[in-house]
């Protein structure tokens, strides 16, 4: 059977995505010179250690074109919770509708029919292009804009809670525990950032144990 | 006034779409290690004839995902005529959606309203991506993937023939004669691919004299 692609961040959405597909899957990761840039390291890991075809979509070259938030720009990360309107400044422009278009093209030159994307009803607040409405017009634009290729993008997590996904991904036996979420980088999650502050409540809302090393717990024992 | 982007590549349509913006726009040109590398000179040389804004998309380090045809792989480019079936083999898989998610990204970033698009209506029957179809459904994605910001797509030439184009960007005074169609590269148009015989027969059809050195038409003289 042909391989579907995920979009793949090493998180805990993008991996769980991945393992509901699996073994029928390969990841794109990008590299857009993003300041949590040990994402990528987690991604690639744990597609290596669970021999997942993967590729990177090299996207530095146009990183200082669209600088503007704080993952690649020079803002600081806010502190919170992330469906905060602080959490504004984690945009980066269009980026989404950019890694997908590059998921599609690798889709389409490898034969792939479909792209997975795991926005999730957790992101609606803050992210326009995670709302059901942006993902069914950009399958419609895909599947017009290649019609002489089958190829579709689909995005089941669309209306879902972090805290499902987690209880999903834990029932699948995915790497939960090897996932990256923290937008500041670093060794360990800080625990305070809005993607960490929504991890900590996931696996608790999930009934889950969190296996997480936070940097505040760790400094505190 | 905000400058408007265009997503520019040195050649008819979209040099004569500049004109028509000018003097509130600027440019997006991209290099995805295309082998008609002569178009990206030709684009910047007009630029910076005319004081036009600009920057360069560098997206080679997504080329190796997405070769298939005969622009970014192996495969040999055709001659003959640009309507014909064979001319499939000159589609690189979404490139166009991935170029136009990048002029978006920029748009945002440096606060642009619009990025103009110059596909045309006699692309219509070989290139999905730009037919009027695919313009709205992208337009919609990028609105509603972008809902903070105010942006939008237009492609005010998508029902127009080339020819039409010619006779309007020779009307506005388009440095028609500096632009490159040539899918070969080279230092002169070959005058036998698809997108020369194209532009020679815009040329015709509009009435205006052809300002262009055809290779085959040099050797003969």
């Amino acid at each position: 059977m042909q391989k579907s692609v995920v979009l793949y961040s090493g998180g805990l959405d993008s991996t769980t995505l991945l393992w509901s597909l699996r073994p029928d899957v390969k990841a794109l990761l990008v590299d857009y010179g993003q300041r949590h840039r040990t994402e990528l390291d987690h991604a690639r890991d744990i597609c290596d250690a669970f021999g997942i075809e993967y590729e990177i979509a090299d996207l530095r070259g146009i990183n200082h074109l669209i600088q503007k938030g704080s993952q690649s720009g020079t803002e600081q990360v806010p502190d919170g919770h992330y469906a905060e309107l602080s959490m504004k400044t984690t945009i980066v422009p269009n980026r989404n509708m950019i890694m997908l278009s590059v998921a599609v093209g690798w889709a389409i030159a490898t034969g792939s029919k479909a792209v997975f994307y795991a926005a999730h009803g957790g992101d609606h607040a803050i992210y326009p292009d995670c709302r059901p409405q942006f993902v069914k017009a950009f399958a419609e634009a895909v599947e017009l804009g290649n019609g002489w290729d089958d190829i579709t993008v689909k995005a089941p997590f669309v209306n879902n809670t972090k805290a499902q996904i987690v209880k999903l991904g834990s029932m699948l036996g995915a790497p939960l525990e090897l996932t990256w979420s923290c937008y500041k980088g670093g060794d360990l999650h800080c625990g305070t950032c809005g993607t960490c502050v929504e991890r900590k409540e996931a696996f608790q809302l999930a009934g889950v144990p969190d296996p997480t090393a936070y940097k505040g717990v760790e400094e505190i024992r």
